[in-house]
């Protein structure tokens, strides 16, 4: 499994991603399923990816050697696409490829086509953009109404999103709130696991990228759990006991004999 | 979809479901899904089902009306049976049949046969115990491990009972535990809604029992669903920001270029 997640903000993009792959739960690796490709000045195109490694791994290869475009047949990469809509249609198309060489095999042996890619980034003198690009290429874009995206195991680290991330939340607050859900996530599947790796991007820079990796012995992100570990055991104990004599019970289950 | 939760603690026990029963996304109803059969001063059985409504019927109607003991050939109902272990195998066995029944039809109309239970309850004299049955009839049961078991869709509302529940975790506790676990998968999971059953079981006392229905407009959890969003808002606010400066950064994914 993997877990990835991407903010599309004000302020700028937050990408999160875990670093462990496994080949069945006795056999784990550690991947970096983040990677970027910068032109100083010119553009900054971030990807993370979960689903089948060896899958991800020729999508990637093949967006850097180039395909041709459907209507031009002018072969692009992911560092000539002039936008980044053609960027994600580009992987789209990569996607496709990987699978019509893939698919027919892979089925015979029992083993889904399985892969997705989240895309952020921006081009000189245009908007910055996220998008997630799906296992038959199609793909869909954060917008201002749920500003975050997820791929690989995305549920146990949802609720907090849900509830705390806004296009108006700044970046700093953002890595607090993808490393707090991506620790929930960490807690309850063994299929994530640390390293993390983590690209923050200020909007309108091209050139204001942050990368670090996150061990299992960063000062911040051990503090940060251990905080948000008694914050919430606070927090639930801080709300007074329910009183259920006062309920009025209006539906109580039927009693069945 | 549906949620239920079922927490076994050396007080008693809790046991918590959402009424939502869904056929496709534009057909939405609500059924109760926890029903207790009560025997003062004799037993106390409480049953909790996920998966197809039809299927979860047919098995909690088939334990009533009862099912010959594999061995002995006498018939048993869930108010005969003398342990907890043998209402366990009674709903087993009950899903068993209904699968005969349903099975085959049911794979032709490419429906898959999905209903899951959580039992908990005490006869006089015996241990508290509360069970999983799987859909093909088989049980776990919850021990000082793990002391809660879910069914439905679990991942949303896990992160807060790994975090937070134990055997010695006090009722009262373990119930706003199961309502903060229930509220982060209602907003996550519109399969889940409101109403939401609730019993709690006092251990030992076999007519310790409380039950209500949580509407809405329930005030208790309308101030939980409140006080728990502002507390963790202010938990992640309370957090100091990151320092990226001071991350050694030992693995910066790499630029593929």
């Amino acid at each position: 499994m993997t877990y990835c997640v991407g903010m599309y903000l004000d302020e700028g993009l937050v990408m999160l991603a875990d670093t462990r792959t496994n080949a069945g739960i006795d056999n784990i690796s550690c991947f970096t399923k983040l990677q970027y490709f910068h032109v100083p000045g010119e553009r900054m195109i971030a990807v993370m990816s979960a689903g089948s490694l060896s899958l991800s791994q020729s999508v990637i290869n093949m967006i850097q050697d180039g395909l041709p475009d459907p209507e031009t047949g002018q072969v692009e990469t992911i560092l000539t696409v002039p936008t980044m809509f053609r960027a994600a249609a580009l992987i789209g198309e990569a996607i496709r490829r990987v699978h019509r060489t893939h698919d027919e095999a892979m089925r015979e042996k029992n083993v889904s086509f399985d892969v997705s890619i989240m895309l952020g980034g921006q081009l000189a003198g245009r908007t910055m953009r996220l998008f997630q690009i799906y296992d038959a290429g199609n793909f869909v874009e954060a917008t201002r109404d749920t500003p975050f995206l997820q791929i690989g195991d995305h549920k146990y680290g949802k609720p907090i999103l849900d509830r705390a991330v806004t296009m108006q939340t700044p970046i700093q607050e953002a890595v607090k709130l993808a490393l707090i859900s991506m620790d929930s996530t960490l807690r309850s599947n063994l299929g994530v696991g640390l390293p993390l790796d983590l690209l923050t991007y200020r909007n309108d820079s091209i050139d204001g990228i942050e990368t670090c990796r996150i061990t299992e012995q960063d000062p911040y992100f051990t503090m940060l759990r251990e905080r948000w570990s008694a914050a919430l055991q606070a927090a639930h104990r801080d709300i007074p006991p329910p009183d259920w004599k006062s309920n009025t019970n209006p539906g109580q289950p039927p009693l069945n004999r």
